[in-house]
């Protein structure tokens, strides 16, 4: 059996570690605080989720991890082709995320968890321990001692060669990690709560959408109100998980009944009737609120390959861009391929070097997106932007890349080198518009001579 | 007996906010985990001291407390009129700080902090519990419980109107709050170590310094080699305390005694005659070496007047303009003069409110001021500026101040409004610059054409 490590948090990305390094020979064991998902009651359910879009880098890091994994675990995934702006009358538009019909795909969290810890079950040199709680980490010169206390409220070590933190936005790796290696960080909050809502499954089946589905299920569908905005992803079932975002200060003056349903009245007249007023103002009075904060650390590892982070323990974002559980597996592909060539201790220093301006990227992608869901989408220069970017993406064939399609479709452009490539584009299509311009310009004045030479002519 | 609350950390300004709240009335219990520091021998020192320069802001605020414990405080402590700047040859040069002789003033922070404690014995409505480690605060509606491990690892709780963090950069409090609010957090460490030195007191009595002191106790002594640098602060008994400060990785390679006798010889040879060169080299080896990290956070309390922050727990900073404890004291004063006048609760919200833009100033000063002492203070603009912000202040009496004088000698100006008020006057010192250099390019056309002139009548 291989060098026995840890991973801590068997979340998504906790999971995936899991498969990854036991796939490698890594005796690997999987502690995760809570207890096992698969045997509490969907009724259980924490009501703080957003629906996930799964897209080409997460995929392709599924598959770079196992193939046969990454199909049993995405099984039914919905296809999200586009958005679909919904505006105050119920008038309903869709725009394409791709230009050639590529999609993402919306998941249930929940679902998908379960699914990889299935994954790990069928796996002999993982074991996953739920109720264990991280208390602390003893970095040593050899082995990593980690404390934890379980359900029993006792305590218990153990010793790993290295330690995953796939713990999340709050990891208590990371402060261990801190006491160890002078890590800078930040955490952000963004000043907008998020309220899960729900609509449920048509009546009956829809042929227009093969299922029981009152909306297109082939869309992520949006309600933007500039400072705010609702959301809703299609689950397998017919179901849409849907999601309100907007500021604190907001929400909290829509604490009565009445004043919730004059809201929904006046922004979201279609949505309060496919998923009941009822329920928005009891989501909205009574559902947990949610918050939302932007985690940048560095470096993400402990020398002498000791400890590294990974997902939101990393790099925690806001969810504007569906790219957190794509980054997430991302840093597998990336961490998985370092360890290929080069020990621990080298490929946590090189992870550092090399991942850290693209998970900045990221997380200032997400930031920005936020805009452009909630407010741009209704822009006429925004679609402007969006035909250009199609018209030029076509001609030339591969060379012109929306930014959308760079970070949701193209595994193989890392985050930092789509920012650089939107920025050479932006210049260019700054300096198509002076041309347009200037040609303008120079058809008026043109015009305007010839008008002169007629009146000269007349005079 | 008034409300109870708490003060989390006797440092300097967990003292100072002690006794301030006491004067209010309120019943102070003062918790420190160490133990106290009076009962400590002298030879325990942590080696890891910088020397304290107590300026304007400091000792506005102490007396703002209370006039008669500032000068039993403050008592002997060391006028530093300037600096000295050391070359690499051993000759010094002074630089006044003040236009008009204003002084910072050195004192030993074990010095004052005992002092500080003296304080606190004689007040009846504070008590101070030494060997006390805050583990966890429950913020309640009405009373915040707050649970420490004692010295003989048993847990005891206590309950408080309102808790005080003054427990420096890793503060607890602030993490605890962390669970009660959504702050925003970073921190940032800069790449540079410190080591403390010592120079010993003369073996004779100085008659140029009035005391055994073997270079001027009245000037804070700086030997500035770009990178990195040494100073050096006066001690009442003829000794100095001395700190070097340089990157991490070139203190890494000083790993031998010839490596670091060859680099005292090189750079600082006056030094390492005045602190003998085996004390630099057993200081290299063996005594800690220190990290410098800035935090910064929003905001500083917990609503309904639950808790504060204040001191280094709330905006740590590099060490490099001397304002750390200053800005510390300030913020006692601030929040005494809102809660003189508004109710916890209201007083805490108008704190964060208000003083953030004054801690973020401070904190980019201090780091940019790195750069200054180390660098800027041996180049000719830097010694040009300082010539003109003289002559400037002195002709425009007051209402010119140079931002050094702001910081360290102003205690009515707002850290946020000198940097300000610093920026109009560098507008105006480019403007002069400009005027100058057209005058001596009008000038110079003048004498061409005069030339020219000559020329003609003479061909």
């Amino acid at each position: 059996m291989g060098e026995p490590v840890a991973v801590i948090g068997a979340g998504l990305v906790g999971c995936l570690a899991s498969i990854a390094l036991a796939k490698r020979g890594y005796k690997v064991t999987l502690f995760e605080y809570r207890e096992d998902p698969r045997l509490t009651s969907t009724t259980d359910r924490n009501l703080r989720s957003i629906n996930l879009a799964i897209s080409a880098r997460g995929i392709s890091s599924l598959e770079y991890v196992d193939k046969d994994v990454c199909d049993r675990v995405l099984e039914g995934i919905i296809p999200m082709k586009g958005r679909m702006i919904h505006d105050t009358k119920g008038n309903q538009e869709a725009q394409n995320y791709g230009l050639f019909g590529e999609c993402i795909n919306s998941i249930d969290r929940a679902v998908l968890n379960s699914r990889l810890l299935n994954e790990l079950d069928a796996l002999e040199n993982v074991e996953v321990k739920f109720g264990y709680k991280l208390v602390r980490i003893n970095f040593g010169d050899i082995k990593q001692n980690c404390i934890f206390k379980t359900r029993q409220n006792a305590e218990e070590s153990f010793e790993f060669d290295f330690v995953v933190g796939s713990d999340g936005a709050y990891s208590t790796v990371r402060a261990q990690m801190q006491h160890a290696v002078r890590m800078d960080y930040s955490q952000e909050y963004i000043d907008t709560c998020y309220i899960e809502l729900y609509i449920p499954p048509a009546k009956t089946f829809n042929d227009d959408f093969r299922g029981p589905f009152s909306i297109s299920p082939n869309h992520l569908h949006i309600w933007p109100r500039h400072n705010y905005m609702l959301i809703a992803l299609a689950n397998s079932d017919g179901s849409f998980t849907s999601t309100f975002f907007g500021p604190w200060s907001l929400v909290e003056t829509l604490n009565s009944k009445s004043k919730i349903e004059q809201f929904f009245f006046a922004n979201f007249p279609d949505a309060a009737h496919l998923m009941g007023l009822d329920h928005a103002v009891q989501a909205f009075l009574n559902h947990p609120k949610g918050a939302l904060m932007c985690v940048e650390c560095k470096p993400y590892h402990v020398p002498g390959g000791k400890a590294i982070l990974i997902g939101d323990a990393a790099h925690s974002m806001v969810p504007f861009y569906g790219q957190g559980m794509n980054c997430g597996f991302e840093d597998i592909k990336v961490l998985m391929n370092l360890l290929d060539s080069q020990s621990p201790a080298e490929a946590f220093e090189s992870y550092s070097q090399q991942r850290h301006k693209d998970l900045v990227a990221i997380i200032e992608l997400a930031k920005a997106n936020y805009k452009e869901m909630s407010h741009k989408v209704t822009s006429k220069a925004f679609l402007l932007r969006k035909k250009l970017d199609s018209i030029l993406a076509r001609v030339l064939k591969g060379k012109w890349l929306p930014l959308y399609t760079m970070v949701s479709f193209r595994a193989d452009i890392p985050y930092h080198k789509a920012i650089e490539i939107e920025k050479r584009q932006m210049k260019i299509l700054n300096f198509i518009q002076a041309i347009l311009l200037a040609l303008t310009a120079a058809g008026t004045i043109r015009a305007f001579s010839r008008l002169r030479r007629l009146l000269k002519r007349s005079g």
